[in-house]
This record gives C-alpha cells, structure tokens and sequence, in this order.
C-alpha cells in the first residue's frame, strides 16, 4: 500500500465525498483497524480548514462483549456523551465522514441472533435520522478501508493489495483526475434521474427469481442520484462508490415477495438468501439460509422496521458491478445491483417534505424508522418495470441494461 | 503473547485496578495500538457486571495532524460529547479504566514544543480534576499495555515479550495469587505512610547532583499509599504499578532547584534533564536538555500549573526500579523512584478537604491546576529528609533505602 495512494484518497474523501468546508467540525468514524485512513483523513481535514476534527473508533470485539457478557438493557442504550456528539454536530452543521471495511464480518455469527439484530443505539439512530438525514444538516460521506481481514472476506485470502486496487476502481482513484470523473459519473447518474421523473411513475415491479414485488411510490416521490445537498446548501457525495438512482416509496404500498440476490453483511453477521413477503406494504414473513433471526429483529425494531424506506436501481455499467466481486459491504454491494431499503425513508427524495412535520411526511405514506438497511435485489435475471400515474407498463431493466433514453 | 496471560492481566485491572462494581458504567480508554488490552477489559467488565463500557480510543496520529495543521483554537478546545462523557461518568458514580503504554514517545518532538505543550483539553483536565480527583466519585485506574513501539523505546528493539515479562513483574502478574500480592504490597506501603504521618512533617528536602529542593508541608498534608477509596466508599488501586507514597504539599513553600533523574516522557515528546527552580512555592525558571519549550508551555497553563501539587517517596525495593529499565511511561517511571508534581494538588492526602470549598482548599495551602505533571527525583544519590513540626531532623531515604523503622 503506496501512502500517496492512501494520502490521495483521503483527499477524494474530504474534497468530494463530505467536501469539508473551512471552519467546520468533522465527525470522523471508523473501526480501530481503518486507523492509516482515519489519519490521512484528519490529515487532510485539517489542511482543507476544519476547525476540528473529532474522531471516534468502533471496535466490533467491545461490541460483542457487550451483546455476549452485558445486560439486556446495553443492547440499545445511548451513552449520553453520543447523544451530545450528534446534536452538537448538527447544531454546528458540521460535517460527518465514516470510514467502513469490516475485517469481520462474521464477528457475531455464533452469538445469539435475536440479540445481535437488537444490538442498536436507538437514541443514536433516532438523531442521525432526523437531525442529518430528513433535516439535512450534515454534510457526510460513508467510505471504505482496504484491510487484511475484509479482503480475506472476500478473496479467501488476506490479499489487501488485489482489494485496493478493486476500491480504487470504484471509487475512481485510478482516473487521472477523480474529481473531475465524480463530475461526470454524477451528471451521468442525474441524468438517469431525470429518465425516470419524467416517466411519472406510480410504482415499480421487480421480477426473478422468487421474486415478484411491487411497490407502490408517493406523487411526490423523486428520483436522485446520491448527489446531495445539505440544507445550508453544501453538496456532497454521500457513498463512495455510489452507481444507484433512488426514491422513496410509499411505505403503504408493497406487495408479493422478494428473494435477494446477494449476501447482506449485517455488523458481525452475514444475511443469506433474505426472502420477504409484503402485504399492503408490510414484511409479514421473513426467512434467511442464515441470519434470519438477526434480521427478524432488526425488523422489529419498531412500527416502521418493517416496511419500505428506499427503491434504488443499479445497471451493469456499474463499476462495482463489473468486479465481479462480492464485498460483504453494503457500501459496495448495494452499488453493484439494483436494492431497496427497509425502515426509514429518505427525505430528500420525496418533494416538498422539508416544509413537513413528522406527521404530515407520515400521511403522504413516508416510511419512519431508526432502521434502514439496504438489501440487494437486482441481477440479470430480474427485469423491472415501472408503471405510469396514465396506466403505462415502461420498462426500466432487462438483463441489467438500462432501458431508457433521452435527456 | 498469551492470550490467558493478557485475561489474567485484565482480569486483575478490573478487579484489583478500578475494583468495577455490578451495575457500574465502564469509561475505558486506550490508544488505538491497546485494542487487545482494551478488549479483554470490555469482557472482564461485563463478565464482572458492568451496566456499559463505554471504550473512546485516542489516536496520537489525530492529535498530531491537530497540533500541526490545525487553528490555535483548536489545540485546547474541548468538545462537548466529552463533557457530557466525563459528567456522565461522576453523576453516575461510574468506573474508569486508562490504557497507557505510548508506541511512539516522540511522534511529535519535531512539531513546535510551545504548541505540543499547550495542547490540552483544559474543560475535560477541569471535569477530569474536580469530580474525580477532589470529589472522589470514580473508582479509578491506569495501566499500560506492551506492544512494539513502546518496546522499542524501552530496549531499542521491538522485543514485546521482554517487555511484558518486565511489566508483568512490576504489576505482580508473576505471583501465584497477584490479588493476595496487592493485598500485602499495599500493606507494606501504607504502613510506610503510617511512618511518615507519625514523624509530624512540616517539609521536606532533596539533595543529590543538581538538586536542593526543600518542599513545605501543610499541617493538613497526610501521606498516603495509593490505595484511594472514592466518596461512597469502593477502594481502588488508581495506578498498577504503585510503589509510591505521597501527599499534597503547600503550594507556597518550595525553595530551591530540582533536577530530574529520568526523562519525563510527556504525550509525543521526552523532556530530558529537566531543571526547574523554585522561589516561594513557584517555578521561576525551566530548563531541559530536550523539551524544555513543551514543559514551559505546559507550567504556563495556568496559575497553579508553576507550583507543586504532589510530592512521592519511592525506595530501592520498588519491582520497576529493580528492572533497571527506563520505561519512558510516567506510569512505571515515577514509580521507579522519589517524584514531584508541578499542578493541581490530591486532595485525599489533605486532611479535611472533602469539606472544604475550593477557595478554603486554596487558603490551606493546596494547589489547583488543570495540570498535574509528575517527574522524577530521585535515585541513589538524591538523599531526603524531613523536617518535624517540633524541629528535628530525619532521614528518609539513604542511597535508595528506606531509613525509617516502626509500626
């Protein structure tokens, strides 16, 4: 691993990613072993100007003695310190960056499923999604860290080298100029944004496999690219990689049953052959090859755990896609093929719901949750159409080639 | 390294160290490099009953990219989750465990020594003194953890091993039974304290190359093993190693020079031959073969931090004198041999002080200061006496050893 590769990275992810503004506090997030690029990248946040850069580290083997050894009541608690850390980030609209790559997956595998599913700060959860995802304070970016265990997770062996050079692919650091190719990948992804608004949809269908869903969208549900826009007007990118046009759809409207197509890495356990079944817009039957009972309690976290927050579609002209791999990263597995989202929805997909309360964003039939977890669902196998608001049948993918044309 | 020897270790911090109760709350920190340390630690905690550990690792990496690109703001700033944190913890009679042990001793001697030493989070050393040090509410510890930077400071090679047998010896790790060995090494120290408490001390004096230092007494000082009781009654061992006993002395009287007789290895830099001069209780000059402009930053913190807040008595049969090392870790090096503290004096070792109001504590003669910074004074050839209220004098230490007999 070059360290220019590394300085060079950490760049990509404070200029474009979280694009740091002079003057701002930075939430800087990772796991004890991302600790080289959470260096660059405090590294390069201070060069960019921030005013302070205040880092955290996870370790997933403190969190599983918490869920092995701790009591009932940890499982979910909120160290009032981090209740203080994101109100306070939001307060200052600060900007926000985790570092992801677990090096162990399967850390949890053996422990208690039920438990491990619960295992959430919902105080936490609950201030992330309001203060930065539906009042878009924040301007933040989730990235990935090559490390030994994360490749042996994906290649059987530990080869950091052949991961990087996979990482770097996707996230454009092997252009010679990334930000320029973020620019374009962008407008690119915008474009495609467009296509589908202009369509006009009432809901998608997705077809494969044990799978037949449709799901219904808002009239005010748009489609974006992950090109996003703080509130205070500061864009950013929030997922490097990101391939995905997304929207919110309605959490009221889901029907028939969906098989995913690939793995789900849950934190410390790894989600296998996921099928749902949703009637009137709600999973009332989950099943797993593995990891169900850790996905059964994550859907129960609360009311809206079980119902739909995000429909994304993905072609393969995905660059994450094209490796071929398989990450056992949601970050990148999500960006591979076409997924949608449990829990909560994403506010700034859905048109005119910053000037809405919490009720009024539920009456339009946007989903509410702490939960959001993304599950993949796409493939060359699975075809989807979307229907018109005027009774059309368009369709969107078939064998992983966009459809649509124009603009 | 073997994995029982480092859960013995943890069991032991745990135990004998902070003494965690059922139902308490677990600050734990450490760098990044303790994570093995830090996570046997979460088990033993949880294993012993711990409602929540709450883990927070430092990142020296950070702290340098702060102090050398950072604004000047930010070098003393403390951020609000850490308030919240550390409040938390007091409010909550919680316990405290700190991994020490630095891999890179001098990562920051190259940056400007007047910044390295004024980067210090003064809210947090305030919180940090005033709930834990004066109201006593946290049972605390600190401890170190071998690994390969910190080895190679010690023996110019990366060689763990050595260095685990030799903070195995110094922590009683060695002995069958290392809690029925903290049991009779903390008797065998306060019945030194007994001693000195029985002489009715009113100063102090040090005497060898360099130094004439005589260090006045309050009436009110006691001394003290480092055996602490927080102010609802749970005991804890607050450093492992200990070999010290101690008391706060006034912080009006001292007169004289000091040099020290081990370097002193502040966060990032090694302040060599340190040479401080006092007139009327307070440093009037700072002198150091290396790290002198980081030492002077740090004395100029505040008022108190230019006067003594401690003053330890350390002998020949001290385990970490006896390895022969110099463990550039105030945790073991100061428990080598005889040490003072410029900063905030300890308030358990003034009689009364718990019922005293800080400006009656300051009124009294006890020191206070964001700052408290031990070093060391002692050695073979440094003689110390006392002078008794009633006029005598005693010898206290003669080349290492330990002149006072009874109890």
């Amino acid at each position: 691993m070059s360290d220019e590769r590394l300085e060079r990275y950490a760049e990509l992810v404070v200029r474009v990613g979280a694009n740091v503004a002079p003057g701002q506090i930075v939430d800087l997030r990772g796991l004890v072993e991302h600790a080289p690029l959470v260096r660059a990248i405090a590294r390069a946040a201070y060069t960019a100007g921030a005013r302070y850069v205040e880092t955290l580290y996870n370790d997933a083997h403190v969190r599983r003695a918490m869920i092995e050894h701790g009591p009932d009541e940890a499982l979910t608690w909120t160290p009032p310190s981090l209740k203080t850390r994101f109100e306070h980030l939001a307060d200052e609209r600060g900007a926000s960056i985790l570092v992801v790559g677990d090096p162990e997956p399967e850390l949890l595998a053996d422990l208690e499923g039920e438990r491990v599913g619960r295992a959430m700060m919902l105080e936490v959860q609950e201030i992330f999604r309001r203060r930065v995802i539906t009042e878009q304070l924040v301007n933040w970016t989730i990235v990935a860290y090559p490390n030994e265990g994360w490749a042996a997770s994906v290649f059987g062996e530990p080869d950091v080298e052949r991961l990087w050079e996979a990482v770097a692919y996707c996230v454009r650091l092997d252009e010679p100029d990334p930000v320029a190719a973020w620019r374009d990948h962008m407008a690119t992804l915008q474009n495609r944004s467009k296509q589908l608004n202009a369509l006009d949809l009432d809901s998608v269908r997705f077809r494969g496999p044990g799978t037949d869903l449709t799901i219904g969208l808002m009239p005010e549900s748009e489609w974006h690219a992950a090109a996003f826009t703080t509130s205070w007007g500061r864009p950013h990118v929030p997922n490097m990689p990101t391939e995905e046009v997304y929207t919110t759809p309605d959490r009221r409207r889901a029907e028939g049953r969906v098989r995913s197509t690939r793995p789900l890495a849950l934190t410390g356990a790894i989600v296998r052959e996921l099928e749902i079944e949703f009637e009137g817009g709600r999973a009332v039957s989950v099943d797993a090859a593995s990891g169900a009972d850790v996905a059964r309690a994550e859907i129960a976290t609360d009311e809206g755990a079980a119902r739909l927050g995000e429909v994304a579609l993905v072609d393969g002209t995905s660059r994450v896609g094209r490796t071929g791999l398989t990450f056992f990263s949601t970050l990148f597995d999500e960006n591979a093929t076409c997924h949608i989202a449990y829990g909560g929805g994403v506010a700034n997909a859905v048109r005119g719901s910053d000037k809405l309360s919490g009720d009024e964003r539920l009456a339009l039939g946007m989903n509410e949750s702490v939960v959001h977890t993304d599950f993949m669902v796409g493939g060359p196998e699975v075809e989807v159409d979307g229907f018109t608001v005027d009774g059309r049948t368009v369709p969107i993918l078939r064998e992983d080639v966009w459809q649509l044309t124009g603009t």
